[in-house]
């Protein structure tokens, strides 16, 4: 056993294992190590002429085979499995080796482990790994928080194994310190809860509305795909659109349980930004709209309720139609990107975080679940303007907007009057018209509750807080 | 000192001194304890004629003054205060004293002190107290969670001072062990949101949509008053709206900055459903709204975004969309307290609480902010049937929602044209449509997730999950 692997990867189920394959593959001599040791011979059996491998059977033996300082990757379920890792770990480390955590963990956590690891001299690298079995293997986009003095060592083998947006920058970037990664990876799963939603929404109008079958959908799709929608997201609707169930013939689509599965990331971005005061509905009605669509009995239960159902348009009704719903869908995707990076914003002001957001959307241009063409227009109105209020302040999204809003607000009509649930356009469109809003009924609930808790009000006119006595003569008293 | 006081209240604050006259305007000796002690002689100097005080200048004194078994009302901030005050009393108690906790605790610390304490003998009673400093000192609706022998004791004493409903039935009951009277509390909150966001649209609709003035709107909403909408928020809305600011002569609502606040509990409600896996999109949009509103600097950047300005209506047709206004809302506020009761059933679920619906609603009556005729119609609801699967499964709501969903609908499509903000309105119909609907999009999200993370699918038509090929011959294989 000679000391000499770049990097170590403990915890070689599908994604460690593939991501241990990248290092491998892109000239790095990789350590790799797991609890059950069968599970490391047969990755070095299977894939040990890719390149240069360690097997180490020990967490003794796996340390001593890496290089100083060390770099060791814990590819291990989030939660109490990453601190056993770290408890296992930590005694062998010595100052200045950095543990580079790549799953979904919560950033609370890596900012209590970052805190705890840090007074031993160890680096605690929080890492999001966006993109997958696959993006872990080919390239995923990357987003570590920790040190600079742990990026400087790391940056160039995680530039190394990216993925390579389409002018070739590699898709990571130093986020930013503790946990400032783990936090966007969690903001960019949030959108990725909306992006599909929207899709979803506009897939039932187009169904429901239009009356297209799902094969004449992913054509759709696929010419969306050639515009500004181009994306990831997109691509693959189109895919999965298309597809026959063998055994029935029927579109595979209407063979699969419409009961939507989820793990933890998009709950946590909607409790979050609640905690950091961001509005992001948007999001928020992703996350319920999966959660409702599990509650079988419930749905049973509600199967019989009043409304109207859908009757489809004619052929060229329908054709416009669906031009009407790519604009709803793009405006509604503009707006769970700008409560998504308004949420970053805020995180990075809360923590002292710093973060880029020109860079975070440039590294997610390629090898995420959401990457996009929009996405270099994102970082382009960010490059232009780092302080930008929010992303609906950039000019070429406010004037795309503009020309969508029309039919945006037709969508919404025809999904009103037909009875097609559009939680996430809906949401998107009240947040706009919230925003754009010379005046709210927020002072209205501002003055029921003085009325109800004396919690005071400010006026328009004037400095300072005010209560109106409402029990007695409603004279105005400063407070 | 003589032990003689049937009761205590420390902490002193005026929601702590309200609750304590209360008890000694029913008849009960009252010892009352407060850090500063002159606070506690302010009181019985001031309010000593209205019963039988005692002032305990220490803890000492304080739990001396107690009959045993004692009972001990905290009312102090929730959060490390109350902790502090527990640690400080909790020694000097015996077993099967009680500590009451009348502040608005998060229901999992509430979980975790009861633990505590019942392994020291001790009671601990998490208690819900609603209706703010009025209520606790002329009656509060109040929701005691803890274990069944505190409440045989300190039942008797609530009904006492508790806000009794229109039938004359005393506005407590016992929630449910531990933190369950914190949780229903929270949820009662998090519907008052949801209340009041709801009542904010309308106001807003009638406004610029209607064209009313704020004075005409206090007249329709008194006009609501005496139907179904019959509440204490309908009621205080038009005072509020009818209130006319003596330096400038405007519409007071006009001269309030609007920018809601808020404290805690609408964002926890929100926080613990995504937990529970409970869409309470209605609650989530009136927390959003009221953080929106807030972020002046955004609103500023985001005035000129284009959009409609709302064309008044003339006489006669402002008057009929008044009435599909009222239809709107009545229908939203059954949604919103459909989501809300369905967290509590969930909560009930998830901790064992065995929550008695019909009995929240029944105490909701009296005493609290959202207290309405309507609840008297969810009780009945619950009372007809306890294991009822929602509020929209009852025949009589549903039939409500069947007359009002044309008119709500409409009323979305004149807000969507007009640029009126309606997240909560929209939110509200989303969730109707969704629950009511044959099939819903999650299963082209399922599609997506084992396209591109391998996650599986259920089959409509058999047992077991599984996984197409998506990246090879797209066969399907059992996973």
């Amino acid at each position: 056993m000679s000391t000499s692997a770049q990097i170590g990867v403990t915890g070689l189920a599908v994604m460690g294992r593939n991501l241990a394959r990248n290092f491998a593959r892109n000239g790095y001599a990789v350590a790799v190590h797991n609890r059950t040791v069968a599970r490391t011979h047969a990755l070095v059996e299977e894939f040990g002429h890719e390149g240069d491998f360690v097997a180490a059977e020990t967490a003794k033996e796996f340390v001593a085979a890496l290089e100083r300082p060390r770099r060791l990757v814990v590819m291990v379920k989030a939660g109490e499995p990453t601190d056993a890792v770290i408890h296992e770990f930590a005694p062998l480390l010595e100052p200045g080796d950095m543990i580079i955590d790549g799953g979904n963990a919560h950033f609370a956590d890596t900012r209590r482990r970052e805190r705890e690891l840090r007074e031993r001299g160890i680096h605690f690298v929080g890492t999001g790994i966006s993109g997958g079995e696959e993006g872990a293997l080919h390239g995923p986009s990357i987003m570590p928080g920790g040190s600079t003095e742990s990026y400087d060592s790391l940056g160039p083998m995680l530039e190394r194994i990216s993925a390579k947006a389409a002018d070739g920058a590699p898709c990571v970037t130093h986020v930013g310190p503790d946990g400032a990664g783990h936090f966007v990876k969690m903001v960019h799963n949030g959108i990725e809860y909306a992006d599909m939603q929207l899709i979803g929404e506009a897939y039932q109008l187009l169904r429901d509305v239009a009356g297209y079958s799902p094969a004449q959908i992913a054509e759709v799709f696929r010419t969306w795909n050639t515009g500004r929608l181009d994306s990831y997201l997109i691509e693959i609707t189109a895919e999965v659109l298309s597809h026959v169930d063998a055994a029935t013939g029927k579109p595979f689509v209407d063979v699969v349980v419409d009961q939507a599965e989820q793990k933890g990331t998009g709950r946590w971005t909607v409790q979050i930004a609640l905690d950091l005061g961001v509005p992001v509905s948007g999001i928020a009605e992703a996350v319920f709209a999966r959660s409702l669509s599990g509650h079988a009995p419930l749905r049973a239960a509600s199967r019989g309720l009043a409304g109207p159902t859908p009757a489809a348009l004619g052929e060229a009704e329908a054709a416009a139609f669906a031009d009407r719903v790519e604009q709803a869908l793009y405006a509604s995707k503009i707006v769970s990107y700008t409560q998504g990076f308004h949420e970053i914003a805020a995180g990075s002001e809360e923590y002292g975080w710093d973060i880029d957001l020109g860079a975070v959307s440039a590294i997610w241009r390629g090898g995420c679940i959401i990457r996009a063409a929009f996405l270099d227009r994102i970082r382009a109105a960010y490059d232009a303007r780092r302080d930008l209020p929010s992303l609906l302040s950039d000019e070429t999204f406010a004037a795309e907007i503009a020309a969508a809003q029309g039919d945006w607000r037709e969508v919404l009509v025809a999904a009103t009057r037909q009875g097609v649930p559009t939680p996430g356009f809906a949401a998107a469109l009240a947040y706009y018209d919230a925003l754009r809003a010379e005046r709210l009924p927020a002072a209205l609930t501002q003055g029921q509750r003085d009325f109800f808790g004396a919690h005071t009000y400010r006026r328009v006119d004037r400095e300072g807080s005010f209560h109106t006595l409402w029990g007695g003569d409603r004279s105005e008293v400063g407070a």
